[in-house]
């Protein structure tokens, strides 16, 4: 009981949650990546209140999504900018829009599609593929702990496979 | 102002986030992409109390991600399981997981690594790739008004050019 911290946990998952706080958070990012920049453009576009506007702009510029920026040539004014730890969270985004078009809106309802800029091709889906690009589901998926896995995820998903393909890996020094 | 409910916004994004409802309820989502299935399992791994469990239960029935199925043979016993919608939400927990390795734990500290079953091989990230499967980032990429855009998606992302495009597919009936 009485977890309700999810950085306690030992999931990326969880541990992505954490740090992208509330959904406010995740439309602030949104508008980010539509090029938004300014404290006065995000309040306009998101009908949010100033108060937790910047709380959750300061969220996201101490977990180093957002660098705060004085672009002020005469005067401080500042600018939120997408780190490269923000501009990773574009998959994140991509398949929160696809799973919503597809699911939610349904085909031939997507509110906005994207585009290659240099093909003007619209772009694929993106999905959980295999090494060759085949997509795969969860059935074929197997999970294992990896190397930062505690106790417990060693427990349920099985180090003792880790540990003997690692030792597989180096025989003859063994 | 005054926009709290999500479910209002012409967004894709916005409109996952709606039906994904919060935290919890996603990390249900994970652990029924684990294989858990009954509540009692549910509540022993999350640490959740009873009614936050009950409430986002029956909202991810609801919702059609999950069904509630009696599989009693004796009695009444139900199970929770994951419905084709909710088997689409694996890209959304894997970007999720994938970014919390890369940018919370780090290489190198991942608690788990995903596998193909037949092949034993790592899954490969889940990243937005172009029609060619080249990578492409935020900046090469250009929204565009989609068929179920409302008017102040249109204004912003030019539905215009979208109507040209529909007009010059067909230039023989026009």
């Amino acid at each position: 009981m009485g977890r309700t911290r999810f950085d306690d946990l030992n999931c990326g998952i969880a541990r992505s949650l954490e740090v992208l706080g509330d959904w406010w958070t995740l439309l602030i990012i949104r508008d980010a990546f539509f090029g938004l920049r300014r404290f006065a453009d995000f309040r306009q576009h998101l009908g949010i209140s100033r108060n937790v506007l910047s709380q959750r702009l300061r969220h996201l510029t101490e977990h180093g999504i957002l660098d705060r920026v004085d672009v002020g040539e005469h005067g401080e004014r500042f600018e939120y900018q997408l780190t490269d730890k923000g501009e990773a969270l574009l998959p994140i985004l991509t398949t929160l829009r696809e799973w919503g078009d597809e699911w939610v809106f349904g085909e031939g309802n997507e509110p906005l599609v994207m585009r290659e800029r240099r093909s003007g091709d619209r772009l694929p889906p993106t999905l959980v593929r295999n090494q060759e690009g085949r997509l795969v589901t969860r059935r074929e998926i197997r999970a294992e702990a990896g190397p930062g896995a505690d106790a417990s995820l060693r427990r349920v998903f099985g180090a003792d496979r880790v540990r003997t393909e690692k030792v597989r890996e180096r025989p003859r020094k063994a």
